[in-house]
């Protein structure tokens, strides 16, 4: 409800980014005012006989030492939050509460807070010390001010729209929890991504990569387009109701269709981890949402790119949009290359030093070249976010091998308190910044159109693809299958980061606003949801995520190549298992031989006049020991390839997770012993099946609570 | 060498604060500038016509590009600082070198890193980009800048000395590897200091808590008494022949006495650590250093408080000097009541929910609460960081009990890894500063001066107050440990960073620079001299830290009351028991059972007619197992106290910190047992001291290399 027609209008990056989120940093907060006094005595020695300059010293210390104070008790509000956050989250746990995740609670506390803080606390403590001085000129970012003969520098804050020049510093408290965006980005944003990378169960993930990236890449695309072109339509509704009362662009519409369809189902997969629910179901719907925020963020960036020549902007033109095509392909590949780049350096660093006898100087090492890739990412122009994420998942693939078992928790387990911190954090500034955020647009005709365009983006994004995909897939994605992941379009923390990056003109308050409410209800009712909806789809839970799913699915007799949909899928499945076999075997016998400890030695896949080189490069775990050390990935060739592609070392074990088996049983071994596991499998889930869903809406698990 | 003679001039605590060090922040490096391309689309997409706007923001949006581009490189450039410091430090401990400690490494390499960015880099990128506006009135900490119409807000940044005006951006990159002060005290220490508190080895602290606190205050005191006269002669000095170019007072003398006297000597005590050294001598070191750190900071803010009345300043005021003295009682026990208050909130949470079933949301909560215990010492106006330190001791004592197997693993290693890498950067930063710091004074009257004054100093605070302790101390502190408490003064990140906090006035500047060699000298010097000088002292190593010294010293004689000294310091030896039994019973009796699962059952120890509030509060635990669950301290009141006291169910393990022991022997079997088990260690160190103390200068163990 801001009069808005003004506030579109900033005149410099910096300005338009700085200003709207009154400049405060989580960490800054921290940095100012303390130790003043130790200031004041210095200059006052300096300066004994200036009367007039040490009360005003006084008084501006007095300032700086009060807003200190201030920022750290906006500080402790949010930690007191997220302990509160904590202490109902152990409750609920042990109550075996379920209708409501942690991320869902931290929002309602949140709000509550903002609430507080909106209206229980004075309107104005405005001190408002500003002052005015007329410049012809432009703005410049740094600005030298002469007061009787001292000089001073001050820099650019961004600008004000001048009907709020009174109203600039009106509520410390609300400046105070507002933090800059940026901070979401590159500071919170980080760790929960690197986690969802090095977290990845690759094993369900690689047997699924097809289908994910096509769901991630083909899906977002859709999903973005055709939500943009319904929020189009909706505002030239609203232009017609005259309801816009500033511009709102096509190219907005699109950025917008970018932003929400960064999926985020934490609530969804929190529930899935907790009641083992389908793996692959799993590995697609959390491989899908991992690839889709760095598709999201790409895709805005390239949206936002799109700025056709000359000034008749926001028209087609060929030229941008190729441009924009390339900068999309330009900055995900970039990302991605620097990201498996550090991934593969920290992987060789760990493997040809000694560096596991000393774990915890192998996690600094690992936390600070992980961090790197961000920053590196960033200093070339890069999304340090997506870069970060590759870099997870090929720390996972390569160098966790090389970790001391030591390091192996350690870095799982910082890595799970920095992301369950930053997460909940994030969620508990939503759930206020819907009170506090002071540039709140809310235009209903906007919001409805929205929820309804994200379930028909979702729709149109999950169902053709999952009918292509089927097509062919040996492992058909269920219609139960398809339903959850329809129902699992729940938007988080990536669409609310995105949102609020930045919020300087009308049209992006507006989204901001909707993308807010977008997270709420979509968290709250759908992460609500979750349980009864999978015992109404009848999705199997209780699976053991090491087991590959039993025989009852049609996947048998798909992987024999004589399945009744196989004759139109055959090209899609050949090619995908061509390449699979193809990256496979490269990993196999060359990447994970050279990066890490297992694997075939080099000396005998690389040819002969290599040897010396190979003969470096292998280490000597691996004449020692024949058989890999470690293969979590090698079975999912058994299932996606043809069984035919034999390798000479190769290992089935159905629990590949669990340290290194020696027994290196051939093919048709192996295939035996996994079925016998599963009808074990099978016959331990009748049970625990029969018993969870006949509880309906509530599951308890037959646990005893060990109080 | 700067002009110096304005530059003491400041006109605003902020002013002060922020010039020196041009506002960088570690993480804000991170928060500017990325994703400036959407809110340049937004801007433009909101100001389609405006043709010199367009293009005045895409190159104020170049810059702040640039800008963010630049700091990640600078941040960056730590990172791979600290890389490669952790690989040659693995290479060191690899080839078991002692003689450089990673702390003095990570100098050398930031020294280097400095020396390319002083003079490889190119001097003058300097896009000054200021712009002059007279104003009469003094200078407000924000602006209103009417340009043209539009508004801007600027923040002021700070004074800059008229002649530097155009040397105010001179080199960019040396600009952004230079921190905001406020950052080492906000950021690095708070977990460095913490993770002193929470690894404290508890049972030799408390056993020589008496001489640790009088070292740690009187101590303390007495260093910067006599530190700051010393150098008051020194200025005095400099000025007659001439050397001192600006004011320089006694209270600065003080505060540099205040600043230098806190100890840090992290180099030494990992040696002590890897060697196994006297566990007594190590508890000495450690807490008199953990403990001197939280003094010297609140001494430094006593002195700076201490302001005369009127305006004849720096002359002595005796209600002044009461009020510092007030000031400095009421900030440390301010401080360390916050901490403790959190550390025993903490403690009652994980006692009375059963949060220790899910490990992440303990930790979690342990790592917010006590982070909120530094935020909340900071918002009542006390010092953070000496709250933390005391609440990781209260967490240890109390809260650890608590937590989980799984927790207890992880806060430790948290914490340990956030110590290393907090740790490791102040120290390359040091190095770092030597040359890229733009305002050094060096001093060489004043820098020999000070290493002469922190000798005598340490002299005058060590011999005295051991031989005062030597009269009340039944277990004395030889003239070995005492030449190694002389010798281990070395000087660290405490000081660094209370120096390089107010770097404003010219006498500032000057106490920086020597700090810094101060510290370069004593880490390189005494962290290389420190393996040598103990097997030239002799004193044991290869000691197990969970056992008691040996009979060999005169403990057991003292212990029976009839030493030949004990005649003289009966009081003390007797008041101090009596203070300790005194602060046991109620711990054991109370506290314990209060805050943690172990301890006799309140419904014991408290009067009968509060039995429901005592069945309350003690937990379940305690009526299954009569016997205390764990006692890690309880065996530092047989040393300590008078053999007639005797707890129903204290017990004696040789091993206090190995979990649980059930035997519930008398104090005459417990006397055995550890006798017999001394004499075994007694056999076992022989071999190991003769081999070790015949290397002499590099110690090898006789290890293996499980390579």
């Amino acid at each position: 409800m801001e009069p808005g027609g003004k506030a579109a209008r900033f005149s410099s990056g910096w300005a338009a980014k700085a200003l709207p989120q009154r400049l405060m940093l989580l960490l800054l907060t921290l940095l100012s005012g303390r130790g003043l006094h130790v200031v004041a005595a210095a200059s006052s020695s300096g300066a004994a006989a200036e009367d007039s300059s040490a009360m005003e010293e006084l008084a501006t210390e007095k300032e700086a030492e009060e807003s200190h104070r201030q920022d750290s008790v906006s500080l402790l509000t949010f930690i007191l939050l997220l302990t509160l956050t904590i202490l109902t989250i152990w409750l609920f746990k042990h109550r075996r509460v379920r209708f409501l995740h942690e991320t869902g609670l931290a929002m309602i506390y949140g709000l509550i807070v903002g609430v507080i803080l909106r209206y229980g606390t004075p309107a104005t403590s405005g001190h408002d010390k500003s002052l005015s001085c007329t410049q012809e000129d432009r703005a410049f970012s740094t600005l030298l001010v002469n007061v009787s003969g001292k000089f001073f520098e001050y820099t650019l804050k961004g600008e004000i729209s001048p009907g709020k020049i009174n109203s600039v510093e009106q509520n410390d408290m609300l400046r105070k929890v507002t933090f800059d965006p940026e901070v979401f980005f590159n500071i919170l944003l980080p760790p929960i991504i690197f986690h969802a990378g090095y977290s990845l169960k690759k094993r369900h993930f690689f047997r699924n990569l097809g289908s994910i990236l096509a769901y991630a890449f083909l899906g977002t695309a859709v999903s973005c387009f055709i939500i943009g072109n319904l929020m189009y339509g909706v505002v030239k509704l609203m232009k017609m109701v005259g309801q816009l009362s500033d511009k709102f662009y096509y190219t907005d519409c699109l950025f917008f269709g970018a932003i929400i369809s960064a999926t985020d189902p934490v609530t969804v997969l929190a529930i899935f981890n907790e009641l083992h629910a389908d793996v692959d179901l799993y590995a697609l719907l959390f491989g899908e949402s991992v690839l889709n925020d760095a598709v999201a963020i790409v895709l805005s960036s390239s949206i936002v790119a799109y700025q056709p020549a000359g000034l008749n902007t926001h028209t087609f033109d060929a030229a941008a949009f190729f441009k924009s095509v390339g900068i999309f392909l330009g900055i995900f590949s970039g990302s991605f290359t620097m990201g498996a780049v550090t991934g593969v350096v920290t992987a060789l660093v760990t493997k040809f030093t000694k560096l596991h006898c000393f774990p915890l100087l192998e996690t600094a090492l690992f936390f600070l070249m992980s961090w790197s890739t961000f920053l590196l990412a960033e200093a070339c122009g890069f999304t340090g976010v997506v870069a970060v994420l590759f870099c997870g998942i090929t720390q996972a693939h390569y160098t966790y091998n090389n970790l001391s078992v030591e390091s192996r928790s350690r870095t799982k387990q910082l890595f799970e308190v920095l992301h369950f911190l930053a997460e909940n954090f994030i969620f508990s500034y939503m759930g206020l910044a819907l009170f506090t955020f002071q540039k709140h647009v809310f235009s209903p005709i906007f919001i409805i159109g929205a929820f309804v365009a994200i379930f028909l983006g979702r729709a149109a994004h999950i169902y053709p693809l999952s009918f292509f995909l089927n097509l062919g897939r040996r492992h058909k994605i269920g219609w139960n299958f398809q339903q959850m992941m329809m129902f699992s379009g729940l938007r988080g923390a990536m669409a609310f980061a995105l949102a609020i990056r930045d919020t300087a003109s009308y049209a992006r308050q507006m989204m901001f606003t909707t993308t807010l409410l977008i997270v709420f209800f979509t968290v709250w009712i759908i992460g609500g949801g979750t349980t009864p909806m999978l015992s109404w789809l009848n999705i199997r839970i209780g699976v053991d995520p090491d087991q590959d799913p039993p025989p009852n699915n049609d996947s048998f007799q798909v992987l024999q190549g004589d399945g009744p949909d196989s004759a139109g899928g055959n090209r899609t499945k050949q090619e995908s298992a061509w390449l699979f076999r193809l990256w496979y075997s490269f990993d196999h016998n060359y990447l994970k031989p050279i990066l890490t400890h297992s694997g075939p030695p080099l000396t005998t896949t690389l040819p002969a006049w290599c040897g010396l080189l190979a003969h470096c490069l292998t280490s000597p775990q691996v004449y020692d020991n024949q058989e890999p050390l470690r293969e979590e990935d090698s079975d999912f060739i058994l299932t996606e390839g043809d069984l035919t592609l034999t390798y000479g070392d190769s290992t089935v074990t159905a629990n590949g997770s669990s340290g290194s088996h020696t027994a290196s049983t051939s093919l048709e071994g192996g295939r035996k012993t996994k079925s016998s596991s599963e009808e074990v499998l099978e016959q331990d889930l009748g049970v625990g099946d029969q018993k969870i869903s006949s509880r309906g809406t509530r599951l308890v698990f037959p646990l005893e609570d060990n109080a």
